[in-house]
């Protein structure tokens, strides 16, 4: 042990120098994390206490009640689940499907992509249906193949996070009813910011993330299902092939028995609580009005200087504005500016859209009149530097 | 939609009346979580930065480079994933079992009865070999067990958060390379507050927890894995059952590549850099020593005070001491009277020790002398007024 006692007291010097953990400060408009509100970081930053503590298990009643409104839905089975938003997409897949079931993915941008990957670890019969990434499915589109494949589950993505489109979801969950077929819903980016009604729509399941439209940090994933859900559940016949994620057993924590399942990440849990109290404090009605406004105000102003958006207007998402890069300009240098000089992040594209479309997120907290200012005149003033044609019209 | 519109703007009056988020101060001397350290709060309530912020990957290469001393080890592959520790338990298994494979589970405890349930819901070949909760098992058992089974994996807790017990490691890993298999180690209750060398043990794989000797809140699951580990990884000739926990994935996010896998809990990330950073400034071998001594401490003074201990000196593990509840008294009247008029948290025995033992934890930031003599106070003066036999010794 001589040997590596030394190793270790050398890297232990290295080490020593290491400084006080800090970060710079940005102002997050890009696909996600959003800025936290400041009210849920002094929530964040209480001390821990017990995951069995009355306390504790009170704050996760209110936690369920205030998901529920945030969902608009009765469910009981309403929670944050103990990972980032993919945790929740996985549960979604894991618990509800079994070997040889088939799922109908509505696939139209890289969420999609990642529910097939996921779906396909779990022996589903994954059955894809695709769109260009910009543009939304019709109703008439997603009956036509529901009635053809017979999905046990059928999957959309709600506001697609890679292309900047929302996609309607009235009438769709009729349609699965009537085809005995679970209606799984990608809310994303859409819950606590844009319109989502889970119990009127019909929606079975539904996950989201608690970095958006919740305005907390990233590291829980909202949940909820319904009775039909909670029923194919219950007549699985084999165990549910993912520990950390079986909602069987999260149900026995959260539910009335509280039966420890996994250390909860209490921190996360009491911001979680504090991003819905605000929630709920400035109403629903309010806050999607909020996002349609400053989004609306972002894509009119984008505009004006010229400039050209993905996606067309009636499936434009209010939480993330897709915009052409500019020919002539470096989609990355123009970023990487606003980041160093103005401490601004706006995101590149995904997948084919790399180089081609910038992503703007006006996402809860950061959703404001304000940003939308601050955005547009950088736009103005600064895009201009890195045109190759410096002449041109922006 | 009109009929449901009332029902929510109704429950939005109750929430109305939602305060905002509070939890009263607890001192945690149970089995976890601990009580965080201030410096940590502080950096947990630091603004989101972008999971691929310049900012953000070089905290990641902290943390994994401080994650590395606290383990002793060369390892790359040495992260945080992105869930409690039963996470990081969950991806030991889900990565390094194929269908149909043996693992050799030494069961002393609840966490090797969840090791059990995991490793069959990913259809290993489970072989168990239990002992009594309070016992250790000898390296001739181990030694024995392994030659006769041949599992791919040998699974064994260091710190038996439900018993009290450390069970010796030395001298495991050369009989698993002896026997071409894998060294799996459960450091939830040691990483960061009892002696553990990975690279000279010849740990192959370990996962471990933030909520204990890291004093962080709970939230993430350190993990390291060795060449040995990867190799495994990468001779797989299945796609790893799980997505969120797929190491190959993660391994490209944290690894040179910086590949976007899942959205990383940053505010987490920066809490448990500076947990670590707080680690290599006090010093391991500090750290152990100070560990040994408050739970040595703790231990006579209850001896002295007339109580019996749950296990024998030798296998006593550092960070948790279990006391048997005397005859005549109610354990959880007990409690809850520590809790409600004195804010301090020790925990009740799990399973079949549940209303036996009294668990009580010295972990990390609360690991000191000053706690030991407030808990032993309070045993001395409170205990009585809780046993039927009032005239008895202690």
């Amino acid at each position: 042990m001589t040997e590596s006692k030394i190793i270790y007291s050398l890297r232990k010097e290295n080490l020593n120098n290491y400084s006080k953990t800090y970060v710079p400060s940005r102002l997050l408009l890009g696909p996600g994390p959003s800025n936290a509100h400041p009210e849920v970081l002094k929530a964040l930053s209480l001390n821990p206490i017990g995951h069995l503590d009355d306390a504790y298990l009170e704050l996760m009643s209110d936690v369920q009640e205030l998901l529920r409104y945030a969902w608009q839905c009765n469910n009981r089975v309403s929670l944050p689940m103990s990972g980032t938003g993919s945790a929740a997409m996985e549960a979604s897949i894991a618990n509800f499907i079994e070997e040889e079931e088939t799922i109908l993915i509505a696939k139209k941008g890289y969420f999609g992509d990642r529910l097939v990957d996921m779906a396909s670890r779990y022996k589903a019969n994954v059955v894809v249906i695709e769109k260009e990434w910009g543009e939304a499915f019709s109703l008439d589109e997603i009956k036509f193949e529901i009635e053809k494949n017979k999905p046990s589950i059928f999957a959309i993505v709600h506001a697609e996070t890679s292309t900047g489109v929302l996609q309607p979801l009235d009438g769709i969950g009729e349609i699965c009813r009537k085809n005995n077929c679970l209606f799984l819903v990608d809310a994303v980016t859409s819950l606590g910011a844009v319109k989502l009604l889970v119990d009127d729509w019909k929606i079975d399941l539904a996950y989201s993330c608690s970095q958006k439209g919740l305005s907390c940090p990233p590291g829980l994933s909202p949940f909820t299902m319904n009775n039909r859900a909670e029923e194919k559940l219950n007549k699985r016949k084999s165990k549910v092939p993912n520990w950390y994620l079986d909602l069987s057993l999260l149900n026995k924590y959260w539910g009335s028995d509280r039966v420890y399942h996994h250390t909860a990440p209490v921190n996360m849990n009491y911001a979680i609580r504090e991003g819905l109290r605000l929630i709920a404090n400035e109403g629903l009605e309010n806050i999607w009005e909020r996002h349609l406004r400053n989004s609306e105000k972002l894509c009119n102003g984008l505009i004006e200087l010229g400039l050209e958006l993905h996606v067309s207007e009636e499936f434009r998402l209010p939480t993330l504005t897709t915009v052409k890069i500019p020919p002539g300009v470096d989609g990355d240098l123009f970023r990487n500016h606003l980041l160093n000089e103005y401490g601004i992040e706006i995101g590149n594209g995904l997948g084919s859209l790399s180089g081609k479309i910038w992503r703007i997120g006006l996402m809860g907290y950061n959703s404001t009149d304000k940003n939308v200012d601050r955005l547009l005149n950088l736009f103005d003033t600064e895009l201009k530097k890195f045109s190759i044609f410096r002449s041109a019209a922006f």
